[in-house]
């Protein structure tokens, strides 16, 4: 654990004392978002410390000229990169004439930091003495609003404590911002409008290249001593920023406050002319109903998140918030209303990994957004890599593939591939495969089949051709082999059969073989559409089964497992345990030929297959894989020890689940890759839920129902979630003594506990 | 091919008639060099059309900092560039009061070049037609001197054809240079001294953070009608520039000429503060001497080149000027005088390939120079490397290796490694065993085994230590194993079990094995020394041969072939003869993930085993490899048709010879790659020598003697090559009728010719 200054609390995030080194990391763990923006805990006021500025626009991007010390045939030329905005959060305040800035003052005291998850807002508050010697007590709360989500309020407060002052805030919007990550310097925005009125102003700026137009607003209130003031503001303006300033007589004790409702609207969703309109009707609407109606609906929506979303676990308060500061951060970055937007790796807490989406959404992320929200929200998701489809087939292109074959890039925002080093790029493809498990997940999960016929199966084709096309014929095996890949396990490159990309594989063109047949049964008309649009025949089906009946599978028959790839006995077989541990992490210690001839696996990689298709082995092929591989697993991507967690539950190995579990909890919150400035691991968030979830609840889906294996640690009393399933509601409460179910519903629902059938009615709780 | 404007001549590289789409290429074509500077031919006076300047001084690079897309650990920290240097050689001309340039003349005609390679300069000549109506007649002439290896000395001639002018000679010197190849537009020179004295002027630069310091110096002399005038030039200066202006009344049909003496002394080899007193007083040299007299020393030098180094061919105008035009680029690029210098792949033609030094050197260039130099040369080159190895042992440190173990770069300058992608960097180590076999093949050829005890066995030793702590044991083989690899063949990343590699590794810890006790036995106070420096101990001994001994090598039984590597058989075998052709080269026309697994082959990798080792193997299993690997062979790097044409000629297969023959000689002057504009490709030029000597001469040591199995393709008359053999000269004439030896030396040889034994005595011809 790297720190350890985050309070223990069940519902907050709290942070007390002020550090300067802890600047940048708590503006992490502090960012606050709606789902269509959101922000790291940057000061309103200037602060001239070290500190790393971001405000972000959901959908909003620019794309850098790729950078690579050596050009491959097959790059991307661009790479999307998310942006830092314009500022609509900076206030700056000046008390007789001096201006506040933290770094520069005689003292800091009390100074704390309150993120309250439970109703959504952030709040920051202590004393300072300037070098003037004015004593203040400053107040800031903010949020984004889920009800107006092109709106954020700031209330900030500030009241003197030792003498009368005069106080200038002066609310600011600023578009003369700039990336952290950026390759050649580029500009990356074009502020071409400044406009105020009264106490309202308005940046009309618009992204280079890809020319996303945004309206960065502003309106302001002031008051002192709870009195709404009407103060005139003086204005000042340059090309890319609008001050204005407030100037008050305050006295000694009494407060004095500002209130800037301020945020964006975006060409996305407006007519590009009608966007300072916008922009003004809805600061408006914020302003009428006031900050403290405004929270209050903040705090009422966020209710009915947590309603759905919500673990409660009695008994281990630092499990509870981490695992609250996951569901959290998850509903933050995504709430499923777009179809076109996705699930950052950094949410809206950093720049890093240029585009928003990875193969995450579709293994981690739909479980958690199937089970806590409305199906429609699953289905999002999958749309959009339905409305990606086309851009996939291009990607596969560039590679030499043909016929509508269809490669889903390793990272993306439009569709178009972000990434660019070979061996992921190129090799990584069993992403691939990820899109239609979630597709093949969200009908086992919600019975919609309908998506299936509509949007699901072109999917499903592309990436079955991509397959039938990737693998290629070993004579000397007599058998299909997929050569040069990159598994989920990073830690190995361009290897040949590795046994998840295979199984894989010939598990996509299986299934889309059977969705065919159904659709062409069930859905003649989406059948026909579909069949002219892509031109499939029945030889290219045949030829496609040919590749899958024949697939070949490293398999050692000395060790009874399935081989992570062909060669893999080859190397040093020494357990993780038996290295030393000044070596780890390796990918900090070792230079990469090292790790790569090593046997140590970065996140789960066979097991992965294991956990997609726990259904296809026994469990005592699970054991004995998860022996095998186990040991060697070093766990060092964030996505990895929540496959192992569920697996150790289901192996009851309920120490090693636990142990599994902590890690990922709070993975940010103790900063255990001491990266945590950089922004926060949104898409593992999800594992976490997961390894409760599936793993210590023992969620899965069997028959069509919903199936319990109720496990609990040893440390905890009991823990509470739910789940949607099919539209009504099940409350799953675990704890040491038993497993209690109560539905909210109208329809009985027939479940399994531990394999035996439990028939639940609605608005009933049953005990097993 | 792609260009073919060059004229055929036995001596001479000629292009004819001016074409602004040649300029770069032909700067490429017709660069000069000494050994110790060289540079492009770029144009005397100015050019505002598309050129590529350059003019480079050996030794002097530039640390530039490391570019790459994603940092991995190892990564060098900066990499040596080749630098453009202060320009000497400009003289911008003034007619009547108009600048003398080819891109904005009204017309050009007779325009011509020629690059004598027999006598070693390098004229330019045409007619202009100025935008003034002036005509004017130039010719140029240059040349890089080897007698004094700091001075270049050019005669620039203008003739007025239709009226009377006014000239204006400007020579000046110009540190305001910039490389083309910069990854971060860094500052490359820092000049800070200009000075001037009548007609001579020096700048003094030196490169930042390197701090070379380096005197660029000129001298100049005026003529009109071949009589030198005393015109005392008009001066103009800047910061990074110095201009001396002669002004000349020209009559119609007289010539003006300039000689400028110029060139640069260098902290390498001077005081930094005695570079300008150097330069001054080599200039005056060579001024003293006068342009045709220094000319004349040049052709000397040059006669004296090839004596020993010429190949003559007979019937096969193109055959023989590729070969010459190979043989003049070695030379021109490295003499052999300075251990601390080395043959970079592109010589002092272009800036690409940061660094000067590959394994070429090693594996390709050692031979050429051995043979056709003496063999100080080639123990110059080995003890580069011995230079180094302090360094190789601190490169191999960072990759997590210890104990003294050694990893050459695979491209330096000074020992560092200057490239950085990870399949290249960390894995292509094969290049560690080429030090050894460098070696070995010095004392083989040269007899002088003094090299090994004095300083070849710490090298051995380095790398032995390497080899043996980077193979595994596999429980699995029961067999040591070396995984991730990059062979010679780098369309292949990451491999495990190259028996290229593993057969190097293994023959390099024994070849080191057998040396140690040679040495314990006969040289035994350098074996302390050696023993004390290294701390060798018997236990490593034993350790290292047990893995060689139980070292594993890929084979088919099937095929009673080596593989290439571990799954070399699973890939598609379809041979390059059935590829279409417009997926050729594959390198332009393919992603690298769909090259990697591929079975086509880049460059000879086992093969090159079999080269470097043929006497461990018989002629059968030689046919049986060549007839294996050959058809999947692309050659797409210039390294590959020598090895094969050597193959092809030791199996009697005399077209496949000479097919691969060509296609090596004339790769630069007909530029099969389309890229000659960049520089020529240096290393690979000792290959085409290698091809005539060894492959069409069958040249080879055998018993300690030179060996001969003389063949000659059916389009020659004959060809003939000299050889340095321990300080004896043999001549070799090889036609369709029989092959006569012909020895210059003062002791008997006896060589063998097709297997048996010929007596040769001094200053006699025997035919065979």
């Amino acid at each position: 654990m790297n720190q350890d200054y985050i309070k223990p609390d069940n519902w907050s995030i709290i942070e007390e004392g002020f550090d300067v080194e802890r600047v940048k990391s708590s503006e992490s763990l502090f960012s606050i978002g709606n789902g269509a923006m959101g922000q790291r805990a940057n000061f309103e006021e200037a602060y001239s410390g070290p500190t790393f500025q971001g405000s972000y626009i959901a959908g909003v991007y620019y794309p850098d000229k790729t950078k690579v010390g050596w050009w491959k045939n097959g790059y991307p030329e661009y790479f999307a990169k998310v942006l830092n905005a314009p500022n609509w959060i900076g206030i700056n305040v000046t008390i007789n004439g001096e201006k506040l800035d933290l770094y520069r003052s005689k003292s800091v005291t009390n100074f704390r930091r309150e993120l309250n998850m439970k109703e959504g807002w952030y709040k920051r508050s202590f004393n300072a003495v300037l070098m003037n010697g004015v004593e203040i007590a400053i107040e800031s709360t903010r949020f984004l609003s889920l009800d107006l989500d092109e709106v954020g309020a700031i209330r900030y407060e500030v009241t003197p404590i030792n003498q009368d002052v005069e106080i200038v805030f002066t609310p600011y919007l600023d578009s003369g911002i700039t990336n952290e990550d950026t390759n050649w310097d580029d500009k990356f925005w074009d502020t071409y409008d400044l406009s105020h009125s009264g106490d309202s102003a308005y940046i009309l700026s618009k992204t280079m290249k890809t020319e996303f137009h945004v309206c960065t607003g502003m309106l302001n209130q002031v008051f002192v001593d709870h009195t709404k003031k009407d103060v005139y503001p003086k204005v000042e303006t340059n090309g890319t920023y609008v001050n204005l300033s407030y100037e008050l007589e305050v006295a000694k004790g009494k407060t004095a406050s500002i209130v800037k409702f301020g945020g964006y609207t975006v060409s996305l969703n407006h007519k590009q002319e009608d966007l300072v309109t916008a922009s003004t009707t809805v600061l408006k609407q914020a302003s009428d109903s006031g900050f403290d109606a405004l929270l209050d609906l903040q705090k009422q929506a966020w209710s009915k998140i947590w309603e759905m979303a919500d673990i409660a676990i009695e008994g281990d308060v630092k499990a509870q918030q981490g695992i609250r500061f996951n569901i959290f951060q998850l509903n933050q970055t995504y709430l499923g209303k777009d179809p076109r937007l996705n699930i950052g790796p950094k949410g809206f807490t950093g720049e890093k990994y240029g585009g928003s989406t990875y193969w995450d959404t579709e293994a981690y992320c739909i479980p958690f957004y199937m089970a806590t929200k409305d199906q429609v929200v699953a289905r999002n998701l999958l749309t959009y890599r339905y409305q990606h489809l086309d851009k996939a087939i291009e990607n596969a292109e560039k590679l030499g593939f043909t016929n509508g074959a269809a490669l889903y890039p390793m990272v993306t925002m439009n569709g178009e591939e972000c990434h660019n080093e070979w061996e992921i790029t190129f090799e990584e493809i069993h992403r691939n495969g990820a899109m239609t498990f979630a597709i093949y997940n969200y009908h086992r999960y919600t019975g919609d089949y309908s998506y299936i016929p509509e949007k699901g199966l072109e999917v499903m084709i592309g990436v079955a051709r991509f397959w039938h096309q990737r693998a290629t014929f070993s004579t000397d095996k007599n058998k299909y082999v997929i050569l040069g890949v990159t598994g989920p396990n990073e830690y190995e490159n361009n290897i040949n059969n590795n046994w998840y990309t295979n199984y894989l594989a010939k598990w996509c063109i299986d299934y889309c073989v059977e969705n065919i047949k159904k659709v062409k049964d069930e859905y003649s008309s989406d059948y026909k559409r579909i069949i002219e649009k892509t031109k499939l025949t029945q030889e290219e089906i045949d030829s496609m089964l040919e590749v899958a009946n024949k697939m070949y599978f490293p398999y050692s028959e000395k060790h009874q497992v399935y081989l992570q790839q062909d060669g893999f006995l080859d190397k040093e077989l020494i357990t993780v345990a038996d290295l030393d541990k000044s070596q780890r992490p390796i990918n900090q210690k070792w230079s990469w030929d090292r790790i790569l001839r090593s046997p140590y696996i970065k996140q789960a990689d066979t097991l992965q297959g294991f956990y997609m298709f726990e259904d296809h082995f026994t469990k005592e092929e699970l054991a004995k894989h998860f022996d095998f591989y186990e040991p060697f697993t070093v766990h060092e991507s964030s996505l990895s020890p929540c496959v192992h967690s569920i697996q150790a539950a289901a192996l009851d190995r309920m120490d090693q689940a636990y142990t599994f579990y902590l890690r990922t909890s709070r993975l940010d919150l103790d900063d255990y890759n001491k990266e945590v400035e950089e922004g926060l691991h949104i898409t593992s968030m999800a594992g976490t839920w997961m390894s409760i979830v599936e793993g210590f609840g023992g969620l899965r889906i069997k028959n069509d129902r919903l199936s319990f294996t109720p496990k609990i640690p040893k440390e905890w009393k009991g823990y509470t979630f739910n789940v949607n399933f099919r539209n009504q509601i099940l409350k799953v409460n675990v704890s040491q003594q038993g497993t209690s179910f109560n539905l909210e519903g109208d329809q009985e629902l027939m479940i399994y506990v531990d394999g035996k059938e439990f028939k639940i009615s609605p608005d009933s709780l049953i005990t097993v």
